[in-house]
């Protein structure tokens, strides 16, 4: 097997000549974003500690009523650090120490909001199929030990804290969920927000675990701005995009976890998308590396029992609302991306798009309203 | 001002060793689509009367209950040909004559279903607000000299033509509507759809003219598929494009008139993103050159008054439901690109990834049902 390559921004800034690089960018990347300066002492530790740092600025137009809302932003992806063989405890407390040393260099960046990636603190376990040991890496929102560490560093940090995680929910039957933990620069938990739609493709059926989400399409109210998340498979899905934009959100995370062959074409497209549509920042966030299990298990594809998954191809990247992006992180490597962004160009491209002007929702209700009758007829015309 | 480069696909091609190329491609375009040779004759043909011509093949698998259904699919991308001061009729007539001799070309490489841009048989003169002489190309669909002229090429070549026109509607007042034709290979007009979501940005507020369409989201049986149309800046609201889906479409054309500076970045991702999500093929169609005008216009953007609108960029491109796409046609020149497809690919790609399975238009109805609603208090979580 070919060697995975770093990624595509590398290839294009090798090869292409400045003269037409520029125009090239622009076309797959929208208006050029400020680089961002960061302390000398973060890209040392960024160095020593072998993650991949980039930081970016979104820029608004100064308002004269309005102050501008800066806000610096966060996104970390990792791989695992323990073979999956080892002992529950020890693989979650070997991520919580590498997501620790990212998370302090993040502070030293002045990041005031970070989000992990998808169920951050285990393998994604989840092509298996197999209940044990993976199921004993849920834990309680209120009283989980990834909870209290995160709530630590939040305070620490004057930081918010976005922890998807796998959630055992004690109250109603113990039953899981994929759940983001919302925490704020408090350190008190501001809520919870579960996955709404859920895969049954190829290696993952990951119904076998938990379910479609009830938490609907909450916005998180913190110091620094209003956030929500939408995890992983619900990239997918336009609608599950569209509502949190509905109850006001400025930044969409989607924390995630996918690998190449299945899905990393569409990964550029879908969040960049979300955040154009709904006119709020976007962050794709996946994890990198493959991961091998201890038992083999098959993808419902014709091919052979396998032990690995695939490449998570990391890639993660950050969208603004007038469909700017910045080049993603690297396909193989740990990293952390920061975009600093004055909120306010949320409403400016609202006031420039008109799209939630002209968005007819009131359409769309009753459609919908309609569609979902058992006895529906698409309207479908035919020649007479 | 900079010469317009011609396409990005001719300077990665110029540049990327084909070793990288490969992968790059992968990275922005998604699985490799087949080069689907054409007649010597079409190619010849296409030289001479100087316009570009491309095409491709979308695969799908094998089944064993279902025939493949292949049909071939076009897309005319054009200028106009008169200044914008000469006799409306002479201009209407000079893009008859220019799209004939494409479609034409078209029919010889065995085209099934062809679409022309938004409003094709016109300058794109709604950025002046004035209303003569422009109003004076709006025609019936019933009665037109345009539906008249496609309804005989539609029998004549045995070819579905999509043909988006500024409607007249004498059977409502007299009002103005943007609309699709649409025309069956038996020369015989299947029905209208009309563009649903109308911009009010910048150069263009449409609603100078016309208003939000009321035909809904009608999907069109043609003998080749089941087709929709999704005028212009429909494609920048999602629940547009998903109701296509939601009523069968297989194909969604976005017939569009846009220009570079406004929305160039965002033309790759909405109509491949709306590809992925309804598991359908999509066809964005921009026409091309710059078109100016006898009066001098503002655009609202505090730039002194101007008669020239700015850069269509062309760039027409197919997206298919597994997330591939074409390379676009020119940036510059007039063209035709050609899709043949195999339309089981998209129920495929339905079971592959089950988007529709787990789309959940339940809760999005009733969550829209509700957003709706005067009193709306959108869903945010504060600290307590």
């Amino acid at each position: 097997m070919a060697a995975e390559i770093e990624s595509i921004e590398n290839i294009l800034e090798k090869h292409i000549p400045a003269a037409e690089l520029d125009e090239v960018a622009r076309l797959l990347y929208g208006k050029k974003l400020r680089i961002l300066p960061l302390p000398q002492k973060a890209l040392d530790d960024a160095r020593q500690r072998n993650f991949e740092i980039k930081a970016y600025g979104f820029d608004a137009a100064k308002e004269s009523t309005r102050s501008a809302r800066i806000v610096r932003v966060g996104a970390i992806q990792n791989k695992i650090i323990l073979p999956t063989t080892a002992p529950v405890q020890e693989q979650r407390e070997s991520l919580e120490k590498r997501i620790c040393e990212i998370i302090e260099v993040a502070a030293g960046c002045g990041v005031n909001i970070i989000c992990l990636q998808e169920a951050w603190n285990m393998p994604f376990a989840f092509c298996t199929r197999e209940k044990q040991p993976w199921c004993e890496f849920a834990e309680t929102v209120e009283s989980g030990p990834t909870t209290a560490l995160m709530k630590e560093l939040a305070r620490k940090y004057n930081m918010v804290i976005v922890s998807p995680i796998l959630e055992r929910d004690e109250n109603h039957g113990d039953i899981l969920a994929n759940t983001a933990v919302v925490i704020s620069n408090t350190g008190e938990v501001i809520g919870k927000s579960r996955k709404n739609h859920i895969p049954r493709v190829g290696d993952f059926n990951e119904s076998t675990y938990y379910l479609e989400g009830d938490t609907g399409h909450p916005v998180f109210q913190t110091q620094f701005g209003r956030i929500a998340i939408n995890i992983c498979y619900g990239r997918h899905h336009p609608p599950n995009w569209m509502m949190y934009g509905v109850n006001g959100a400025e930044i969409v995370f989607n924390p995630s976890a996918t690998v190449g062959a299945l899905s990393e074409p569409l990964w550029p497209i879908e969040a960049r998308n979300a955040a154009i549509a709904n006119s709020y920042f976007t962050c794709g966030i996946n994890r990198v590396g493959s991961e091998e299990f201890p038992n083999e298990f098959t993808s419902a594809d014709g091919k052979p029992a396998h032990k690995d998954f695939g490449h998570f191809y990391g890639s993660s990247y950050f969208a603004g609302p007038d469909g700017s992006r910045t080049p993603g992180l690297s396909r193989t490597r740990d990293g952390l991306i920061i975009s600093e962004m004055d909120l306010n160009l949320c409403r400016q491209v609202k006031d420039k798009w008109g799209f939630r002007m002209t968005q007819r929702l009131d359409l769309y209700a009753e459609e919908l309203a309609e569609a979902v009758k058992p006895d529906y007829k698409p309207h479908i015309i035919k020649e007479k």
